[in-house]
């Protein structure tokens, strides 16, 4: 049995933060939500403006993106088998629960984020559904390649160029699969965040020369890791 | 040289219809968004409670659907060179631009959908990015498929499954390949729409026993798709 372990990587799933609580697209923003700006998620669409000056703003306030791959994957059914983890822009770790059935409206999943960073947990019917984890990046890796065989594939640009038809998994080697994605629009992974990474030696895959979003990856590796699978099953 | 066209059918992409205009949860929206009714975008995420008495009411309100989707198509390079066309739940056509760059945030495409609807057709620098075309699904399948050799498939629960793997071309047989992807939540699609499209000889193909939703089944298809056309392409 193969254990899939999804982490998405600096996702931007962030309080406004505080050095911009005054600027007036975030007053008005709180005024009309009725919430302290402490208590609502950055969202460049309502608060590009005040974002001007934040540091690393080109990767900040787009949750959207996150969303999507989020529903990518716990809408196909190898998702829905798998361990699914959100690693912040800044450094908050947010487990998922199995096959869960997330918000598909972006403003219903944006107050979802909200209530999850206020209260550190969403539950329904007694049972945690999402939760910010006791862990940091290096901590969750650990956690997550416990017997250090895990089979870790890095998602980059920079990394080995598939060729394209099939991911290659050695399932003799190792029951734990962990993937690494990147959650943001532009520009490279954190330097620290490589750093941890790479204390784990990941292997670094490429899907081709251009640069694509993070839902092209997202839904490409699923289908790949669905036709992989398939072919062990089948004995192809 | 292949040309593929994809076709959405029954998008949720209507304005609020008259019958509930006078409705509190659509007055109050209206009231926020300083727009009329007639110029909002049936959304149940806002309107649920007065959309309890539609027809078909469990098909509609879903803009979201069609939104995940399209950004899907245009996020693959397989998308960014294939002809698209929604075809929307009150009859509409609505064709895109090849490659567009769709708004990524929900609230901005249901504004530009309610633009479209309003205006006909969204222009940027002296091009038409989208249009509501002069045609209905009828007349659009006879224009996607002029010598009538086109390979058109559905996908449809209750189609033929697919070995998993790939999807069969004969690009022998044809140039030309259309694709009809339902884009509503839940049920079959309308009767008639059915008819129209039966009279076109189409290819009913599902992706497995289980019910799946328009995002999955999108990303599926554009993945298997991709691997057909690299197959071809080197040979194998």
């Amino acid at each position: 049995m193969l254990n899939i372990t999804f982490i998405f990587l600096e996702a931007s799933i962030e309080p406004i933060p505080e050095s911009i609580w005054n600027h007036p697209a975030v007053q008005k923003d709180s005024k009309r939500r009725k919430r302290s700006p402490a208590e609502i998620l950055l969202d460049d669409s309502k608060h590009h403006a005040a974002m001007k000056n934040l540091e690393n703003r080109e990767k900040r306030g787009r949750p959207d993106i996150i969303h999507m791959c989020l529903l990518s994957i716990f809408d196909s059914p190898i998702g829905g088998l798998s361990d699914v983890y959100v690693h912040t822009i800044d450094g908050k770790i947010i487990g998922f629960s199995k096959g869960l059935r997330l918000p598909r409206n972006y403003n219903r999943f944006v107050g979802l984020m909200e209530q999850l960073l206020k209260e550190g947990k969403i539950k329904s019917g007694g049972k945690t559904l999402i939760e910010i984890k006791d862990h940091d990046l290096e901590s969750l890796l650990r956690s997550v390649n416990p017997s250090q065989t895990s089979q870790i594939l890095l998602l980059t640009e920079k990394g080995e160029e598939l060729d394209g038809l099939q991911l290659d998994l050695d399932l003799n080697l190792t029951p734990n699969l962990v993937i690494l994605i990147g959650a943001f629009p532009h520009g490279d992974f954190d330097r620290k965040v490589m750093e941890s990474i790479q204390k784990f030696n990941p292997i670094s895959i490429s899907l081709g020369k251009r640069s694509y979003t993070s839902l092209y990856v997202t839904n490409r590796v699923i289908c790949l890791l669905e036709n992989s699978l398939r072919r062990l099953r089948d004995g192809r």
